[in-house]
């Protein structure tokens, strides 16, 4: 994959740094997946290593978490 | 500010995080501060907000805690 993906679940932390990231970080170059809009995705993410959001999954496969959010378990709900 | 800054201790989560974020972000707009080569910038991270490291501090003040390496207090030893 060439994109890093950001996930999240739209708390207030995760919106934050999705702010921050996007200025960062060429926005064309992430995709962005909100759990709380589409779940479709959540295992993906858990597959990929994402243990809590927001994260970003980098194009190489690693996982940032950035700050604390919410663990994967609270997102399932 | 106009650039962030990337703190961080030497550490394996700190490396494989500095080289993934210089990967994603135009390395020209981000400033890295080692504390295990330059301590002299340690005050400067704890007034700035930063809790553990790697962390990155974003033009606008924000600080993104990404994973956890070590905790400042660790790194003040």
């Amino acid at each position: 994959m060439s994109k890093s993906v950001f996930y999240h679940a739209g708390c207030p932390v995760c919106i934050s740094a999705e702010q921050d990231i996007l200025n960062l970080v060429d926005a064309s170059k992430v995709d962005v997946v909100n759990f709380a809009e589409d779940k479709s995705r959540f295992e993906e993410a858990e597959r990929l290593g994402v243990k809590s959001v927001p994260a970003l999954v980098t194009p190489n496969g690693n996982v940032l978490h950035i700050n604390f959010g919410a663990s994967m378990d609270d997102v399932r709900g």
